[in-house]
């Protein structure tokens, strides 16, 4: 079981869109309780099965398991999840010694862009890219297993 | 992904006790949704994640998927899983061409015993052993999920 430690921002341009490969992804929730998240995950060619626990007041900190599964045995999985299917592109971006996340979101949640920042502690700085946009670390909003339930286009 | 078909029952009394031998089993829930309950366990020496969909009106047929994991991964997850970890004994037993799952129940469900059959339609026959009581298929009460949240000694 890992501690995720991580920071979360909305994006202000598209300028962030040559600085790294987009790959696809598909998941699904069988659980929503953000005490016990559990999530089915098709990224590019690899499935993955996630447990997450609940966050810390101040939504830095969760606990996170999981298991790397081939894609044919998470796809029935997808039967089987609650309804909202998320389908997004993930693109890793390197900046100084900090790898960003920038997820561009299609369906029912298109238009939104989010970025996050893994630390290896809380307090941890790192380079600002100048794409980054307002923080929304610990606003459960834009929680994907919320994103699920409850998309973007409907807010 | 198995389509699952058991039919469930009580027991009468003792006399299966001699004829196998019990494995300790261990079991939380990660959900207890019934449309896709998450059950967490360690059965002798391995572990298992499962995930079950809903039952059939007549409660004998459930979509059930599985992966077997090592008692080390598994673990972690107990700490995450709902309130409430099932323990007890099965002790699987030959019966004619079919095999009884006998779940002899401890701590808060002390006192419960429960035979389990599966079969490979929901008509196929089978012998019928002295100790096997009344049969409780499709009674919610008796799933292991329900339990675990509304032990039999509260009953």
């Amino acid at each position: 079981m890992n501690k995720e430690i991580e920071r979360k921002f909305l994006v202000k341009d598209d300028s962030w869109k040559n600085l790294g490969e987009a790959v696809h992804y598909k998941q699904g929730y069988l659980s929503n309780d953000p005490e016990r998240t559990v999530r089915v995950r098709i990224a590019g060619e690899k499935g993955f099965l996630t447990v997450k626990g609940k966050s810390t007041n101040d939504g830095l900190t969760r606990l996170e398991w999981e298991k790397e599964l081939s894609v044919e045995e998470i796809s029935p999985l997808f039967s089987l999840c609650l309804p909202g299917i998320i389908e997004k592109n993930r693109t890793k971006i390197q900046i100084g010694s900090h790898t960003f996340e920038v997820d561009e979101f299609f369906g029912q949640n298109d238009g939104l862009i989010l970025a996050e920042v893994e630390l290896r502690s809380e307090s941890e700085s790192f380079e600002i890219p100048d794409w980054l946009g307002e923080e929304v670390t610990g606003d459960k909003r834009y929680y994907n297993s919320y994103l699920a339930q409850h998309p973007f286009s409907t807010w």
